[in-house]
């Protein structure tokens, strides 16, 4: 049965029992209205019916997560980690339709006072139709030349503002340095100060010169995103015939069908930029888990998608931020399929020990915009100082330790490190 | 300044000063990174700065909306409802850029304990550049021959389970019993108990035949949501070419690029279902009004929206409903890019008066599925007792009034209200 099913687990808050909680939930997601009418017989109400696949009671709370009506308030609120079953048939049709069924009208319902999606699970020939990452991890690290060790990259600061002249300056600066990946801000699409046509050619001019000299490539991922699909079409094929080796896209504001049409197009390795992720997950009791988020993108096609980082300098603790690593990394059908997770914000190389202690994995690109543009010996001493870290972290060996040896790894200590500063 | 500016209004809330709260989120977007680099000049900062338009302090709460970690834990949060001026040059090169900037990673700054848009507004010309409704409520009635009173509609039930046939006969009984409009339900895309192909056939067979006979051309939204931007195209045109009047799109997941593209080659109204919206909005202190929410997708072109309905079955207060309805027809530029506001959920005719009251409009869409299809008399009596009780409400009538003289209303009264039952 669970073979041709969605199976869907939400976190559920409730001021009625979990039964009833449940039974709305199921209603709304199959073929329910508010009076019996013509027509639904028993055996369609039953195939197509959202099952209880399992329920695990948690401790109640006193407050609602969502404010309540007077007639609902209450002084206890139900909670359920709950696992339900929804008929491929009825919502396997593709993408968008199951996102209707487990991210649709469900959020509404007023039976809830909280309603989060947890993860999900497709039946495997469905994930074999999905589009999932071309390039994924293997891809990306052919095309960057960069084989076990993290692809050490750095965002262009400031993000705004500069001409694409003044943009790949820096870029010959950091590829100079020994940069594997460079992105655009989230920011920076097409602005008139720094058109994409003029920034791919000033940019793509020096990684090409670089490339020609040492043979290495640096992957720079230029920001497409667009509310016109031709016109991101038409840069993702200037990106190419320039030389260039990957190209990034908002996915929350793109959305899906703009992001699959890309995917399907794309001979590139897609960046995925989360930004707006905060909307679906900052609420603990809302929306939903990076987790089943991933997945989503995954299905995508997306080869990359940002994490966040360890000891970030936004809200988000760092056992969510290994939660999302290891997700990535969790293979769907294959190893092919996994996500290349995009650690960023705040980073340094101080933070290379725990990352790599609480992931076990040096299968994540790590980036650092002012980590390594605002290191005291420039942004070549910030690439090295990272890489450095990450020997450190891989090897064993403390960062001090490492340090000791290397100046450019002391200095970004000196700079950046936290420790007993408080 | 502010001519060429995105003025975006939000509602946050801090465990520091609304100051500090406030400096976190103009940095964010625009050039912040964690220490000041190389190129970022003085001159850039002016340029591209987020800059604070207006500030209103709100009384502060004793709990945070978000759980905060040990060292912001505090007694008191202060809330503001402040008003941020983005450079268009910055963030106005199209509807994807300016959603990065007001809706992208300032969600997840921990300086936050809440923020929520609650509306903004862009300068005319950028109105004017984008793809607005193409027919929104004038050109709707056009295509419906509806005039001077609500669309009548209703969602084919039970959503999902019926074939194409077992459609096309309930299309039948509602064309005959006068319907204006008839939807999908979301649920409902191209299964394989109901392929789109044929549902389409069936269905403008009975509407074609329907109107060849008197005249009236029933409007039917086919959801045409899917993942598959090509297959989406090939499906309007099919609906087009079949002489269908309006398809339907799950707007949140299509998504923006998506919808977009549909809207470029389409020719025909949107109708735009918004399930999931609940995880945007439901938590009061996250996400975004549905003020901002149909500004966005009005600008990117969708003819009608859905906004629940007075006592809807939902979480929804009323005057949250209310307040979308006027959202909708509140012209941006011009009365041509107003959104055909779209009531339903748990409507049945005895919400019109109310809904007339408080919203002093007959530019809305009214579905019932359960109210059309579940009244005693069938559906063509449930369609006059919801017509009824429209006339009843914009000629100041009581429903129990007007029923004393119209059987069908008096029967959908019996059945379906609430008043005294509780």
């Amino acid at each position: 049965m669970t073979q041709d099913a969605i199976l869907a687990t939400y976190l559920l808050e409730t001021p009625h029992s979990v039964e009833r909680a449940v039974e709305a939930l199921a209603g709304e997601g199959s073929t329910g209205t508010f009076v019996a009418v013509p027509g639904e017989t028993a055996e369609i109400k039953e195939r197509f019916r959202t099952r209880l696949h399992s329920v695990r009671e948690l401790p109640s709370t006193d407050q609602a997560s969502f404010p309540q009506p007077p007639n609902l308030q209450s002084t206890k609120y139900e909670r359920a980690e709950i696992t339900v079953a929804v008929p491929m048939e009825m919502a396997g049709s593709d993408l968008s339709t199951l996102m209707a069924s487990i991210l649709g009208n469900i959020f509404e319902l007023k039976e809830l006072s909280g309603l989060r999606l947890l993860d999900f699970d497709v039946p495997a020939d469905f994930v074999k139709r999905c589009l999932l990452p071309q390039f994924g991890i293997e891809g990306t690290r052919k095309l960057a030349n960069v084989h076990g060790r993290p692809l050490i990259g750095t965002i262009i600061k400031p993000s705004v503002g500069l001409s694409p002249e003044q943009t790949a300056d820096m870029v010959r600066e950091l590829a100079e340095a020994g940069i594997d990946f460079i992105k655009d801000d989230e920011l920076m699409t097409s602005p008139v100060y720094s058109p994409l046509a003029k920034r791919v050619e000033a940019i793509m001019r020096v990684i090409n010169d670089h490339a020609d000299k040492t043979g290495k490539r640096v992957m720079y991922a230029f920001n497409i995103s667009g509310d016109d699909i031709d016109t991101m079409l038409r840069n993702h094929d200037l990106v190419l015939n320039a030389g260039g080796t990957c190209i990034m896209l908002s996915v929350n504001h793109v959305g899906f069908a703009g992001a699959m049409y890309v995917r399907r197009h794309s001979q590139l390795p897609i960046h995925g930029h989360r930004n707006g992720w905060g909307i679906f997950t900052r609420a603990p009791m809302l929306g939903m888990e990076f987790t089943a988020y991933q997945k989503l993108w995954r299905l995508a096609g997306i080869d990359h998608l940002h994490v966040n980082g360890i000891r970030n300098k936004f809200w988000e603790p760092d056992e969510s931020v290994v939660r999302s690593v290891k997700a990535c990394l969790t293979p769907l059908v294959s190893d092919a399929d996994r996500l290349f997770p995009v650690l960023s914000s705040g980073q340094w190389g101080g933070q290379a020990p725990d990352t790599y202690r609480l992931t076990q994995t040096v299968d994540v690109m790590y980036l650092a915009g002012g980590g390594i543009q605002g290191h005291p010996g420039g942004a070549g001493a910030g690439v090295r100082a990272i890489q450095q870290a990450w020997e450190a972290a891989v090897s064993g060996v403390s960062l001090d330790d490492y340090a000791a040896e290397h100046i450019e790894l002391r200095q970004s200590i000196a700079m950046f490190d936290k420790r007993g500063k408080a």
